[in-house]
């Protein structure tokens, strides 16, 4: 990969996690779902137990449990400078640090909001012409809640 | 636009909307007038009516309803990773997730603190050799504010 | 510098940086150590006066305060969209808008929380073909603390 291919992948790239964020935030689910690889393996066992949905498998399933639990919720999701390896011609990765922000509805028996902080560690392939995320594994930092 | 030419533009213009950002919140005026084309179209009614100055024309309009109304705060704007296109030769657009806190003065008639969280919208425009905002619209996801 | 050494300095430099403050947060003195040439100058006396410590030289002492220091804590810290000049084949100077967020431990005689908001300075050094911190001035915006 020469330094101008590298540089150009690394641009595709931050902008591929931009529109997932601003995806996200919008629930533009059609926009997430084309984010990702098909079969993308998702961990966010940091945030949710393995055998309560935190490993995800395929972009439709996440795109699923991500739409029914944040379909109703104010999210900001903001990715900082990120460190992105492009690793051969069709293979990448990266870490992001990461800030999010859940607010529930008042009255849900669940905290009324959560205010994290952490990196995701992915990786990312060239599928068709553009890059997408092949694997995301979200660790936190902290997580602050604030009761209902 | 060949790739060389393109990653140039997108890195200018991400210094361009850092340069904003930072004359912002270190009430550098002039320097904030310099981001802008002359004739910039302004577009803040997600946080104040159009009918109240929520639609600005021109740079030296809109520079001098900032430092009216942010001179006396401490303010901190943040940029996080745009989704940047580069349209032709010399017009580009983007969207810049964003954040800002506005603190008032204690004692004011008015929230003494905002905390908000929205998308940018910018067409760029390069002008003498160098990138201006050319149109900016600011859209919200949340606003938060504590009374005085 | 042409174009694509410029653009490949300024992503290297964006790199190092993000490494700087996953390293912080994460930990990893080692790796913090890595990013800064060995006699970095660093100046944080606008949080720290002089006489405390607000200037350090060298970066085997900076990271001997910061481990001090930060090891007991949960850290957060983030970079946001940099202003980065490459000022010779050598060197280059940046300002990065910053946040971050410092927890003590419950019962230690002192806030418990800082929030910050400012702006680094920097200047960096190409040293045997890797770019390093050279120089790092913080300036404030904005200090909230909380107390015990």
């Amino acid at each position: 990969v020469d330094a101008v291919e590298r540089l150009d992948a690394i641009e595709a790239i931050k902008q591929l996690k931009a529109r997932y964020f601003r995806c996200v935030d919008t629930k533009d689910w059609v926009g997430l779902e084309a984010v990702f690889a098909p079969d993308v393996a998702i961990d966010i066992t940091d945030d949710v137990p393995a055998d309560r949905g935190g490993i995800v498998q395929g972009a439709r399933a996440f795109v699923a449990d991500a739409s029914r639990s944040l379909g109703g919720m104010v999210t900001v999701h903001h990715g900082h400078v990120p460190e992105i390896e492009i690793t051969s011609d069709t293979t990448a990765r990266g870490i992001w640090p990461m800030e999010d922000m859940l607010q529930w509805q008042e009255g849900a028996n669940a905290p009324r909001e959560m205010h994290g902080y952490g990196h995701y560690r992915e990786t990312y392939e060239l599928l068709d012409g553009s890059w997408r995320i092949a694997s995301m594994k979200l660790t936190r930092l902290r997580r602050d809640t604030a009761p209902v």
